[in-house]
């Protein structure tokens, strides 16, 4: 990843008074750029995943969780934390399963508690500081983790991964793509097997373009072609990313995770998901808890504007699944490598 | 499946002097009907999938050859011979993998040469009656199949499926969908789950539109959300068809059969493969010799006339893969289920 293509993609960027995003549902074939500088439509945002991915999603309800705040009235500061409560439940609604949308409010809600005694136009204040915080560690969590994974990636590695999880989908850098892009940088030939990832293609629109910005070799595949591409060995590693992991170890991602882990494990394959430790919610034992986020089904009946199933076809679309533990290798964290047991490793850390 | 419904989907029909098939293509949004009144068309129609599925390849490639044959000089045998294989050859370079058409092609070439002493007038009138009864016998064997199937279906069952397994693959009723359409009729409750089966949306497209007219149950789902579904004990049953079947069982069907086999193995929930015995290519040991068709990129990074992907970006799209049978419950024909070990079952029919 060259210096220009780091500074070139700003996912997210706070400016003074609002926040401009790329709007990612415009991509790969315009870069469309937008303001925004009301809570309502960074919900929107987030529903219509304008900006998405779970690190994305935090930093972006963080800014989003300031611009809901900041014109509350200043006389009170029980009726204001009672609106705070509001806002945060309101953008909650936005994506149930990401954990890092949850973490980020909670994080900005204890914050405002803690200051309580001050004056709530300096609480205002604080608030939008600690999002730029938000937003500038998971800039460094990712170029570690980044920089964790490397040593995973052998020379002429192919590697197969899903959905989007590069600058995209974070900070910067990205998760799973940030060990790609290190391991590109220090100059290891690899190659990357890109699933489409239905419905909403984030693997073929996002995934790809960031790969080819980065010139890194890339072919794009339909989701079902990975199976037999590693039935016939020419898979060496998958990296995967992760919305919510629990104690155990299992991992909410992407719908399509969970076949990608099976079939790794099938045929032998390494399969490691890199994360943020902020992503592991040691609340959770097994993630049958974890609300699945289930979306329109028109992303699957329709494409752009044409019809491509009988109309009032019925569809069941849920946008994530849960991959148990014993089909994991590994987790890459900004600490490092993690290896099973996972529920032990993660109480140490913890 | 009504009667009506029965007669209305005609998806290849002889009319005295050419073909009429309905352009798959078009559906679900508009039935379009094409008369093919030369082999070039029918190449082209196969090439494009306006007709497909393996045993409707079979039944068009006799009329196609029939189309190709029809006009040639009836002076000499032995240099009608030699146009007759190059008919033969140059059809079997629409699809490679669907070995009914290789099946249905070398019977019409024995045909031919069990007539030799006859007029090659007379011959001619032979390979129509043979397409025919190329035709007439698929109906047949996919009724029987339908039949020996029911056994498997459960009240109340939900069963998946994949790709596009029905009267539009078929001569009618259809192989894996025949079964599922024969339980219906029984007054079995039933739930389908469609995968929508990328690149070329077979299920979403075809499938369902199928069982919507049939009036049966189902909901479509995105191929990455199979694997949960069965994990989450939502599937009792996995029905597919198949393209070609080893001597030992392998199985080669449409892209994303393999990881469904897996995950069904995995999760304990039975997987059979219905097909005619016409599918099983005895020459064949594992299957690694099949040849797998790839094809053209723009079906993963174009979207009718959209751009889903960057520019350039490189692809890989086979259109099949290879189960081993292993993962396979059993295979149900028109002779009955066939359950493991395979080798030896198949030895004995043949």
């Amino acid at each position: 990843m060259s210096n220009d293509t780091e500074m070139a993609i700003q996912t997210i960027e706070w400016r003074e008074d609002h926040v401009r995003i790329l709007d990612q549902t415009y991509l790969p074939t315009r870069e469309v750029y937008s303001d925004i500088r009301d809570i309502g439509r960074m919900w929107e945002a987030m529903k219509k995943m304008r900006v998405r991915g779970a690190p994305a999603i935090g930093i972006a309800a963080a800014y989003g969780f300031y611009l809901g705040i900041k014109e509350l009235p200043e006389n009170s500061f029980q009726s204001f934390i009672v609106e705070v409560d509001r806002v945060a439940e309101y953008l909650e609604t936005a994506r149930p399963t990401a954990v890092n949308l949850q973490w980020a409010l909670e994080r900005l809600k204890t914050t405002i508690r803690a200051h309580k005694e001050k004056d709530i136009a300096e609480i205002k204040e604080i608030v939008l500081k600690t999002a730029q915080t938000i937003h500038a560690e998971n800039k460094r969590v990712c170029k570690k983790i980044g920089e964790q994974g490397v040593e995973l990636i052998s020379d002429d590695a192919r590697i197969l991964t899903h959905g989007n999880t590069g600058s995209l989908a974070t900070g910067q850098y990205g998760t799973a793509l940030s060990i790609i892009f290190h391991a590109h940088k220090l100059g290891k030939k690899l190659q990357v097997w890109v699933d489409e990832t239905r419905p909403l293609l984030q693997g073929s629109r996002l995934t790809a373009w960031e790969l080819m910005n980065a010139d890194i070799p890339m072919k794009i595949i339909t989701d079902s072609a990975a199976g037999s591409l590693m039935h016939r060995g020419e898979v060496d590693l998958i990296l995967v990313g992760a919305d919510r992991i629990t104690a155990t170890g299992n991992v909410a991602n992407k719908i399509g995770t969970y076949p990608l882990a099976v079939l790794a494990r099938e045929n032998e394959i390494p399969f490691y998901v890199a994360a943020p430790l902020s992503t592991i919610d040691m609340a959770l034992e097994d993630g049958s808890s974890i609300p699945l986020e289930e979306r329109d089904g028109d992303e699957i009946t329709r494409f752009n504007d044409s019809q491509v199933a009988p109309k009032k076809a019925e569809t069941y679309n849920p946008a994530f699944d849960i991959t148990p533990h014993n089909c994991i290798t590994g987790f890459v964290t900004e600490e490092g490598i993690i290896e099973p047991p996972f529920d032990k490793a993660f109480k140490k850390l913890f």
